[in-house]
């Protein structure tokens, strides 16, 4: 696998939801502070739009020149609050998330273990609504 | 802002997204080994079920118990990887980034400024090729 391009993706995409976040926080305090901007900067930050944090700033560039600045402070400012901690949190988050599953498969299989049921009377216990629209 | 309720919905984000490269992986190592196998897992990892990626694994075990275990190896492999690279990463590309943004807003300020082409007798210097056949 490529560990170096994968960092790289997982880097545009942390950048651009911080990008969001940054907008999201924009929004908070212009409720506070002038309601009407904040109620244009919402509708503006489509979730399309917001995708692609760079094409999102640069468009915004364009229409509110001000707000686009400041989402600039903010996101960096994020980044540099938040990223520190990502890696301790991320990497306990996909272990306990890995333990989590292993346990309920191991639950599942053990409940539903088909050894268990192996005359064609005993029909296995089923959920009801199993469903199996792929 | 809340520092640390974006820390951990980022986090949330970067484990699904670990998650999706995670299946990415093992359908190209799939396509190695077993093409049939790499097919199935492809058809099976729609853009919504990635979208996340606890509730994707979920249903995965539900379907083919060895590829669920083995997406929860690699995604930890791929944390355990990616994740101490990340903050520096992010950082700099948001300070670079930025950078980017600020200066092509300025390049955009700089060439169509109102306030430099204020008398109508002044037109400002324009492409060569003007015709002028009065």
């Amino acid at each position: 696998m490529d560990v170096k391009q994968i960092a790289k993706d997982t880097t545009r995409v942390l950048m651009s939801y911080l990008t969001y976040q940054a907008v999201r926080t924009v929004i908070a305090q212009l409720n506070e502070t002038d309601p009407p901007r904040a109620f244009w900067l919402q509708n503006f930050s489509t979730r399309e739009r917001v995708q692609d944090g760079e094409l999102f700033v640069r468009e915004l560039f364009q229409e509110r020149q001000d707000l686009a600045f400041r989402i600039l402070t903010v996101r960096e400012h994020l980044a540099n609050e938040v990223c520190e901690f990502l890696p301790e949190m991320v990497r306990t988050g996909i272990q306990q998330a890995n333990m989590q599953q292993r346990r309920q498969q191991l639950e599942r299989m053990t409940q539903f273990d088909p050894s268990t049921v192996d005359t064609a009377a005993d029909s296995p216990p089923e959920a009801s609504n199993e469903s199996d629209n792929s």
